[in-house]
């Protein structure tokens, strides 16, 4: 399959090609651009010396239809808004990455973005995939809405309990702690080396655009409330936990708690629940697909406390981009994704 | 005044050797140690090298007694219990940097801290002392408990909730995050380079020694309920923050809110209430004994967000070991304790 | 292939793992250990948790030759003396990564290492290969050393200009920084994150045990003089730098010393020279199994600057290991060893 | 003393905030700049909060005058070629951090700064002053110009060697490597934190503007050839080391070497020449004014390496110009300037 990826000089658009040299199925056969045309990727990125020998070309839909045979969008959020029913129009499959066709709602898109939503009838068409929490196969579709990085981590965390309608409503609070390459090559004064190293910040609190994301895929799961979410930089390259917390409704024990989300992802190769006890640091899914679980109940205040860890460019982004990729084209779920985390 | 260190080779008397060196009643007389006696401090911190020419000696509290004016005890936790009654009973004054002292409930201290409580006589007799949330003067006292740093910056963040009853029993959850010279010199595998660098943790879950800590002083505050309270490990050397849920009792705009904790703390001159909508981050407190706390109320769930940050060395332990030593000698509260942040 | 990894638990092992996992050839049946028999891989690698379902074994040679086709041993340095010749005998091919068999002349190793050489007989057996400077095949051998990491880069970077005999004797400087995985697991108060956070250290001035072995093999290259050769910790897990510097005995510009580099590694595949005027950077070669060189020659004072980029842990160790072992085994090269380099 | 400081938005100007807010004869009364007049100087650091509570004002020579005793320049290099004479004709004493004043030739600044030089009358008056190198008393002075962050260091490491006129002539390399913030608040690709963060770089081969400065002063102290001088950019925060290499003319032991370093330096405040065989690391002096030397000799090359580490903020920057600043008004040397390094 010949794939085409849009931004490839962001950390979404990297990660893609680092995934994808590699993978069994994908080729890489054009890298486009709007504003670098014409000069070689391994100009932008010197590690793909030798390793991705393509031009950046200039967007051009009805070309790109003709030249791939699904296009990845790792563009910035706005951009994908207009970019992707022009592509889609064209004929093109696309997977894209941004949050312009997560929301299904307009007005949410608009009051949490701060920018005017994509044309509602594309938003419809958009299938949003975290494909462990799919109900029925996205084969065959044409256009993926790929999750952000918080929700994916948020939701797999909460899923389990959220089906089995055991969260007590109004009392789901997740404490979200970010690497810094979720801000991508933002080049600001608050993105600089000085600023951040040795620093842990809070930052838009109460206004993450991902609250919407999860508050929308909570109501399916079966949670219903308004979910407090906050968002913390970690002076690191990648990773992002979720320390989650909900109370319970019924009275459980941690051992049940704990046989809940085994069972529900005892099937799925990507979620890993971490023994009994045993709780995933961020470091032990770096560079992987992988998402780690890990559960407690405390007794003395009736409460869960889940812990989710994933790669925020993986998972969180290019990682989970290709896994949806796999299903859509019907390859094996995993395929080109065998990464072990690295490790240290 | 003299001034002798107990435990002057680890972190906390590092920091404690740092801040009265340069402080303007109080001469560090002698250092002492059980276990490296007649070695130069600079040889186990070369950075002292021409600074702080003192060797070091052992522990004698006879000798102790005489020889300083008041003993710092920045030793492990457990070694405080048997030590701090030996130098009280030989007449020393002393400032308990440890836990050992810090709950009145031996039992519980015994069911957290998984060792021996110390002799109840004694636990009496500490003064447990946040200087700005005691009711009374600590002048005049003979033995100070200095609280621990997740507790200092957790029970700085809750106070005007809980004194007002402002907050919904049940409801408070805090989650806590530490930079890595909270472990101290602790040589284990997991504090090595490689193992934390780039890597985000959560520990302790459910068991931090400081939950009954907190929930003591909340209790004479006036919330009563258990708390949840999670620990995380920041790759970053020094600094703690808390962000801090809990729900609002009242109708309450984040305005009033905001007002409520400028006015508490108005005339505190370590604790910065930072202006409404801006938030702190742990490196605008770095080395200094500070503790910045920034206001946010979200109407969508009625749950308030306090986030506080501290230097876990100073305001989280040395820093307000020496603020409780100059209140104890009824020299001004700021006295040596002037440092500007490090930026950055 | 069956392959077999003594040391596993240590970081060189890990890499071991995480390349082995998707290689196309071999295949790891079985991992051992001195010290922790009977425990499960992801007992003490979380990260390997449902990737590598392997329990540690006991070390012995009869057994392990019968089990496997070949053994890397990814033991400390002193352990392989003893156990490579056993294996040997055994009738096991080995890869040592340890500086065991890499010193030609036993005086040097115990001059250098403090510690007793392994036996001559077995040491003549030994094939040191840096492949990309290997006078002939190594197909068919049974014992190869693997480089060290410095000397990997150091000589790859001296390589050309030493064989060319354009370097003034005498001259040579390398000024090599390392990140501080290549101290391993070992638990210390120099290990420990808060003592090199932060911090830029030289350590071994003058001592560093890879002088000898840089030496040995740049007098085979052509150039004869002992070299100075300083180390220092960078605080970064992975990536190694060499800053080197040489007189150039003949009037030459930037330009042929840049040719002189490109011709000589024109069919090397892991040896990216890079444009000139352009400097590697060690995130450019993180995780994978590139040295990436930059070229520099100064008017002003006749000297040469190089500089040579690995990840310490890939071509730095198990990398190079795996690529010696497909050059042992007759495939290709680079089987197994594709990875792009990790980034940001 | 009133103090004025144009650039306090920079780093070098936070450090000066840092310094005078506690130093006992100094008093920061204005804090000029060029685009933010009328912003509190804690709305663009909010670690200086309550601390010094000034307004920027415009820069205004004049005005200047009157209200201050002396100007601390903490511009970008380029703006005080016009700044500093204006203020010095309108009757200013200043302390110039910039590199405008620091080359005597002005054929050296256009070629290696490439932009245009200061007027040469103005650069006669400037006094360039490393205060424990110079021969003579700067008291009185009006203009000083502080010297670089990489020339103090390798200057003090080179100074007693080209002295005593025991450099090899043509053997002179330092290899220095620098934490991020001598960039700045520079807002660029090159300097965000993804892109540096578990990186260690190269830059400016062959072509740092500092190159010129110490060649200038080593010619001073009897060195007269070019130097090769090369600067890495290190993962972290603040902190230089320079490691210096030199083959040394006559026969010497490293005992004797150690014993002129010593000496050389008995009397200097901020000096500190590490015992034999020990080597400074960069956290040692971390916000704090010291230089503190290692040094050794390999009798097998004939070389010296010395290792000199300074905080580049501190001795590399702001605390040399408080320290130029106190020897101009005949204070004592070390005044305000006793701050212990912050360790860890």
């Amino acid at each position: 399959m010949r794939v085409g990826i849009v931004g490839a000089t962001g950390y979404g658009g990297a990660e893609l090609l680092r995934i994808l040299h590699t993978h069994p199925y994908f080729e890489i056969t054009a890298l486009y651009t709007s504003s670098q045309q014409g000069r070689n990727i391994h100009e932008h990125y010197p590690h793909l010396t030798g390793i991705i020998p393509l031009t950046l070309e200039e967007i051009n839909p009805i070309k790109m239809a003709k030249d791939t045979d699904v296009v990845f969008l790792a563009v910035p959020t706005g951009v994908a808004s207009q970019l992707a029913p022009e592509l889609l129009s064209a004929g093109c499959m696309v997977i894209d990455l941004t949050g312009d066709f997560r929301l299904k709602n307009t007005e949410d898109y608009e009051f949490w973005y701060k920018r005017e939503a994509a044309p509602k009838e594309w938003i419809q068409k958009a299938v949003y995939s975290i494909p462990e929490l799919n109900n029925a196969s996205i084969k065959g579709s044409q256009f993926i809405s790929n999750p952000g990085c918080y929700p994916t981590a948020t939701l797999l965390g909460l899923a389990p309990l959220a089906k089995a309608k055991m969260l007590k409503e109004g009392s789901v609070i997740i404490d979200a702690k970010s690497g810094v390459s979720g801000a991508g090559q933002t080049v600001s004064l608050g993105n600089i080396y000085s600023e951040l190293n040795e620093n842990f910040k809070i930052y838009k609190v109460n206004q993450h655009q991902h609250i919407p994301e999860i508050e929308q895929m909570l109501k399916e799961l079966g949670y219903v409330s308004p979910v407090t979410f906050q968002t913390h930089l970690v002076p690191m390259t990648r990773g992002i936990m979720t320390t989650i917390y909900g109370s319970v409704e019924e009275k459980i024990t941690e051992d049940e708690l704990w046989k809940l989300y085994y069972e529900f992802y005892i099937d799925k190769p990507f979620v890993r629940v971490r023994e009994m006890g045993v709780f995933p640091a961020t470091k032990e899914v770096a560079a992987s697909n992988y998402c780690d679980i890990g559960i407690s109940f405390d007794e003395r205040t009736g409460r869960a406390t889940i812990v989710s860890v994933i790669d925020n460019l993986m998972k969180g982004a290019a990682g989970q981009a290709v896994q949806n990729a796999n299903l859509l084209f019907g390859f094996e779920e995993t395929a080109g994704l065998h990464f072990s985390p690295i490790y240290p």
